[in-house]
């Protein structure tokens, strides 16, 4: 490693503060997980804003603010600095000029799980192991089976049957290990985690090692410059594991101690369930620090179907200290919104990001969120990816009609959205 | 529009050299495509390099290459500025240690059609349109339907029956007019054809406006300030309508011209297809500038399921300016070298960018590309958009076996790439 710095000092137990050797592979202590920790004070000797804007466009650029440092090699794929889209036509809608969406379907595999993924395989390599294990029942596994083919890894993925046949044919392709299980996500959890003694495989599950965050935290990195380093008002992120959320108000704290942030408001978080599985809005409705399972959860938002998180209290600290809410958008409303969302936007919102778009309608009928404030809206990955979600059924043309019948009939069609 | 410029001359028939109007909504003259042109010396004076590469990460940032100039505002979703990535292990394969792909399934709706697409719509929109139509088999119209949402622009989508199921599924969540067609792509171009005349809808099939090559063409100029403005030796490209290869080599033509060049060499161009529909192939091999239609065209590869390409010409000019080739790779290779290129890159690598692997194999084993050149391969969509096209079944776990019978089970399945 010779003399190129790497600015992590600890890696830290979030649930009672234990450090731990940030030069030793980590997972999770007492059941809970880990935060990684930075010289806060050398990375703002070594870097500043400018040389971070100069360089290429993806989420490497702030390698000083991640695990890598100068040092470790990462498994790349060119994910990051995803568009950030003034959204005038849907803001119109809810009386909103400054509507924009954050578009995560545009990274590698089409969401915004490959900055998680990227990192922590960068992570997992650097450290030695050679084979990573994933339960999934979405998007994580196919930006698993894509990273650890990139890192020359071997990867075993396992889901639930009724999977997203997209999410199986990513594993599939890639080359990974991947199997259907009779079970639940938690299911294939358990089997990881009692398989894992036996097989030397390395756990990637949500959380229970320490660098997705930092991958994911980079969506909090990317908005901040993009928007010049003044952060908005609210931001709306629909919330499963919740790496994201933790993630990014991770981000904002580490930017304001660096200095580098215009302002000291700092944004709202919002976090955004359906109300078919929504563990973590009703903990925050009874104010409590910890989630109960949620019983039964079914929703059209694979994303979203994550009935215990193990990070529930750094969600739940990361909305409450932010002075913002965990909001339920109703799971019947979610075709609705996700169209309405695309034919103004013309992005490809998913439906957990529809879960954001009912929640926006609610917030501003309540006037929480007043018209005149800087509200962004997280797209967490592509709507070609949910095929089995969308509710459709489309017109034919028969050939041998005229083409003045061909016409009318066109013309004749209404937009149903 | 004030005095601020816009570069583009005239706008020149490829066929016979007429000039027509470039304030004028432009379509074919002859039945044929159409060039945009440009004063190149205005431009070299009005902008250089290092300015281009401070603006932001997206395809607008060459805007005096464009037709839109310093004047129209784009229609845009964040795209272009996609990675290019060194493939080291595949490379390995076919002893080419200088291998790169760039990445296209990084854009809006995961394919390259959001370059054509986006510059289209925005040329559409200056110029008053209301309606557009396509005719699609494949991305082009999820493309048109999320870039016209994006516009506030209605959109008229034909496409046949046996469309790929997410292509017909970003069309409907985009609010476009979509139907299915009892007929062929070109049957829904000929109803679009004629329609028009009675509808006032602009046709944006390919080629059939001159705006689509200049967005593709930005393919070309990122590649060149991706690789430090000197072009790589060969570059391989997927050819179904061909727009992306005409527009690359007007890219490298305008460079060079401009002296933005860091060599002279340009590189050689190869058109590659399937056996499956390879009209381009079968011109080129018997010395022909145009292409024979090709009798019942099929293949996975959707996007080169073209049998008569307007642009025949505009394509086999350029393959035989550069030195190249026009190459088929067996239809039936085209699952094993997706499947080997995405398990050795972790790219999501579409049927068509694996006919180019194919046709490197073979360009290699006849040692027309030597070991010790730079080859890049364009990946023109995401693998997930093509669900029909893989052949796969996973195994399934029963979790009432014991943890050392699934152990056994997965440490005993053979990765099949």
């Amino acid at each position: 490693m010779g003399n190129m710095p790497r600015y992590v000092t600890h890696i830290e137990s979030a649930i009672d503060g234990t450090h731990f050797d940030p030069d030793q592979i980590q997972t999770l202590h007492e059941g809970r997980p880990l935060w990684v920790k930075y010289d806060l004070p050398a990375i703002q000797s070594a870097v500043d804003r400018q040389t971070v804007m100069n360089r290429p466009p993806n989420l490497w650029r702030y390698r000083e603010l991640l695990p890598v440092g100068d040092v470790i090699q990462p498994v790349s794929l060119g994910e990051g600095m995803s568009p950030i889209i003034e959204c005038e036509n849907l803001g119109r809608q809810f009386d909103l000029p400054n509507l924009l969406i954050k578009d995560e379907s545009q990274l590698p595999a089409g969401s915004f799980k490959s900055r998680g993924l990227s990192m922590a395989i960068t992570m997992a390599k650097h450290f030695g192991v050679e084979t990573v294990a994933i339960p999934t029942a979405g998007n994580a596994g196919g930006a698993t089976a894509l990273y650890a083919a990139r890192a020359g890894m071997e990867s075993v993925v396992l889901m639930p049957s009724d999977t997203p046949a997209i999410n199986q044919i990513e594993c599939f392709l890639a080359g990974a290990k991947t199997f259907l299980v009779n079970g639940l996500i938690n299911d294939c959890g358990k089997l990881i985690g009692t398989a894992k003694e036996q097989t030397g495989w390395f756990d990637l599950s949500t959380l229970k090692e320490p660098y997705r965050i930092e991958g994911k935290k980079t969506m909090g990195l990317e908005l901040a410059e993009q928007m010049n380093w003044k952060l908005p008002d609210v931001i709306l992120y629909p919330t499963g594991g919740g790496t994201g959320l933790i993630g990014m108000w991770k981000a904002f704290n580490e930017l304001r101690e660096l200095g580098w942030l215009e302002s000291d408001t700092m944004p709202r978080m919002v976090s955004v369930q359906s109300d078919g599985c929504c563990p973590i809005v009703r903990a925050f409705e009874s104010g409590e620090r910890f989630a109960e399972p949620f019983e039964n959860a079914a929703t059209i938002a694979s994303g979203l179907r994550v009935p215990v998180a193990v990070g529930d209290f750094m969600i739940l600290d990361a909305v409450a200290e932010s002075g913002g809410q965990a909001v339920a958008a109703a799971e019947s409303g979610l075709q609705h919104w996700q169209r309405q969302a695309i034919a103004a936007t013309g992005i490809s919102i998913c439906p957990e990001t529809a879960a954001c778009i009912g929640a926006l309608e609610k917030l501003r009928n309540d006037n929480w969120i007043k018209s005149d404030e800087t509200v962004v809206v997280f797209n967490t990955g592509a709507a070609q990816k949910y095929v089995e979600a969308v509710d459709y059924s489309l017109p034919s043309i028969d050939r041998s009609q005229s083409i003045e019948e061909i016409i009318q009939q066109i013309e004749a069609t209404a937009l149903t959205t």
